[in-house]
């Protein structure tokens, strides 16, 4: 049955008040990610009301993909017990996710509802900065001491177990609460049950510190193909861990927003729907303007070459296909090499090496394109040494575009600026005028003007 | 230790060939993905020397993460045993990437190594086509029968684990191989030992079929935050899993990828350093060539305004500002588009919704964007009727590419053709030769020519 018979039956359900039995049986062969989906398109009677029908640990987990309003009225909507049963239940960060978007006096009365500790470790993982693995990180993992049979641990695990949200690492601390070492489910279940756990476990534990960016807690989860990262404070005591699947959220947040930026925008901090029409505004008025003014130059050049242009009015037919062109160029390197030096290819050490490998494909691309431009000269009727102009001018402007994108972002990487503000508009209005230079002193030379 | 000290201690010890003890020691403390960027600066024969050193599982996993090439030389150096050892070890997903990398006669001689069964099932996994879920899977997963008691299935674990790329599900299976179900490491676990399979399974399990693109596995295995995602034929036999880790890189292969379509080159199929310079120009030239042919009209809408040029010299200098304006503002929002449609942020039943949010934003953007050109004519010294002309096309064109900008993307995604060829400079271009035509228009009428 696909999503939108489901979502049929279900409404027809609520509403002629089908017994529940009825309605979970609809729903039940469900994944929460699907239960969300077709709550989203419920009203807010029937969501709550599917909430709860669902068994704690699926409704928690449904609660888990819904927005943090939603969220919020159904817990605030439902009877204290139910309300607090489910908090419980949910993930500690998708708790914390879900208090700081709401609003402070909303966030306190379902803080209200959290048993004392708890509470504290929540308003604590609150204070982690945004972006940084603090703010990623679950309380809800495994942990054993090393002189504990496998046996005993494979007895604690089943106790805690339900409670933790992966349990494919138990993370070994000692009495003081710092992270020693690093067991994985598989070498438990696969060793005799009497070895104690100091014999089996990883020392070298790869750690984060919780101040550590999300970008750099997504390289290392991912280079290493762990399932989950610890996350340790300065004295290297377990704080909590981040598990792949935020991990895979940060990637694609991160890609998102080196694309908007690469478009040469701000980058959005809400989905696109979300996003008001005035933020759009705010987010890409101020690149627009800074590339206005930036490309405004280009009046200058134009005006200081105005009599060339006045005796051979047909140079002016080229101005937009050369700095097109020239842009073109610089656009396809600037995201090759952002992209590059993003996932690590590319290190401001290979500054010659791109040179090199730039400067080649720049001069192939200028003799193609060179040749080309020439052809769309002469068809165009336009004397022969205009054509030569035109040619000329296309080869020496790709070649220069090449260069200038080759440099950019990797010498704001050295200095530390995200080279994704080297974005396409900025490169093509970096290149504009200094192409038109280009192509009217050619102009200049070869026409004797 | 840091990896530079390391590596020139390790080299230190490999040249007066100090005891194996010495070296081991050296490295036993570092992760497989930390060994391999070790070895891939090491001469060859220390390569295969610090390989030969190390325990079995760490060598073959340390071998998954080195380049084809090498994998295949010192796989044939080694002694056969030796070799055969580490090919059985390795996962099957990457000893199939690192056969379909080499020479169809070096894989030959490799699998002559594997017993006849498994080289009968790796060169089935051979013959998926490229970027499927066929060509992702791994067979080293675990399956079990829904009979079982949990006693008996941990029993299997133990005798199975050590060769399974993850035991966080056990897949359940019928007498003929079909998927019927899955179970959770951690369920198995946490359920009383004499509990059968059948009454804890899970029965409407999410598999993908073998010939699914790579990309829509990505998004179902991130949208349900699964470790795995089982893989099935079309009579819904289980061929194989899918490891999350696998998918990272998909995710990030397919990011990378829209980044340098969306800087108009067709994306490379290597790492930035191993793509020739031919290859480089081959896949620019291709779009740069498409934007030269597309952009060539602008000489003709030029052409046919000449008079207008050689009466009022002036308009010219205005022409790269504010066709670069409009590429830019363009940019922007098929970048936030593209994306939003890449992760199923915006479908096409939104283009409503899309263009309503576009045209609003366009048109307070253009405002400012025209109040500015204003001022920038004004600042140039040009009569003020020219400043008129200059402020109506900066607003007429902003808001003319927030149209075209937010319909292509949509309209491509639609049409089943990637939106991410609607990059920033066809864009640029599209509305570079019709920003022209507004321009010379409104400076038509405005300046009765």
């Amino acid at each position: 049955m696909n999503q939108e018979l489901i979502l049929q039956e279900l409404e027809k359900q609520l509403n002629v008040q089908a017994g529940n039995e009825a309605i979970l049986e609809t729903i039940q062969s469900l994944k929460p990610y699907d239960l969300s989906e077709l709550i989203n398109q419920l009203s807010f009677e029937h969501k709550q009301q599917v909430i709860t029908l669902l068994p704690t640990d699926i409704a928690a987990e449904t609660l888990e993909y819904l927005e943090p309003e939603d969220q919020y009225e159904i817990l605030h909507q439902l009877n204290d017990e139910l309300a607090s049963l489910l908090l419980n239940e949910m993930s500690s960060d998708a708790v914390v996710d879900m208090l700081l978007a709401i609003h402070p006096y909303q966030a306190e009365t379902l803080l209200k509802l959290l048993p004392d500790d708890y509470r504290k470790q929540i308003n604590e993982l609150m204070s982690f900065p945004e972006h940084t693995a603090g703010a990623l990180m679950t309380l809800d993992y495994i942990s054993a001491r090393s002189h504990w049979s496998v046996a005993q641990t494979l007895e604690h695990i089943r106790k805690v177990g339900h409670e933790a949200e992966i349990i494919s690492y138990i993370y070994v601390v000692n009495s003081r609460g710092k992270l020693v070492g690093v067991v994985s489910l598989k070498e438990v279940i696969l060793t005799d049950p009497h070895i104690r756990l100091f014999e089996i476990v990883t020392k070298d534990v790869i750690s984060v510190p919780a101040d550590l960016e999300q970008e750099e807690v997504a390289t290392i989860l991912s280079r290493y193909d762990f399932y989950a990262l610890p996350v340790v404070d300065h004295q290297n005591r377990l704080l909590g861990i981040i598990t792949f699947d935020d991990v895979v959220d940060v990637i694609q947040e991160e890609a998102t927003e080196d694309f908007q930026k690469l478009g040469g925008s701000q980058p959005l901090t809400e989905p696109y729907f979300k996003t008001t029409v005035f933020d759009l505004f705010r987010k890409r008025i101020v690149w627009l303007l800074i590339l206005f003014i930036g490309g405004a130059y280009t009046s200058n050049v134009l005006s200081s070459f105005q009599d060339i242009i006045n005796r051979v009015v047909a140079l002016s037919f080229f101005i937009p296909l050369l700095i097109g062109t020239g842009g073109n160029t610089g656009s396809q390197i600037v995201t090759t090499l952002v992209r590059a030096l993003g996932v690590g290819e590319v290190k401001f050490k290979d500054l010659f090496k791109v040179l090199k490998k730039e400067i080649i494909t720049g001069i192939l691309l200028g003799v193609a394109l060179g040749m080309v431009a020439y052809l769309r000269a002469w068809l165009l009727e336009v004397q022969t040494n205009i054509c030569y102009v035109v040619a000329l001018s296309a080869f020496s402007i790709v070649i220069w575009s090449s260069l200038v994108s080759a440099i950019l972002p990797l010498i704001l990487h050295r200095l530390r600026i995200d080279p994704a503000v080297v974005s396409g508009p900025l490169i093509s209005t970096l290149v504009d005028g200094t192409g038109l230079i280009i192509y009217f002193s050619i102009a200049k030379l070869i026409l004797h003007l």
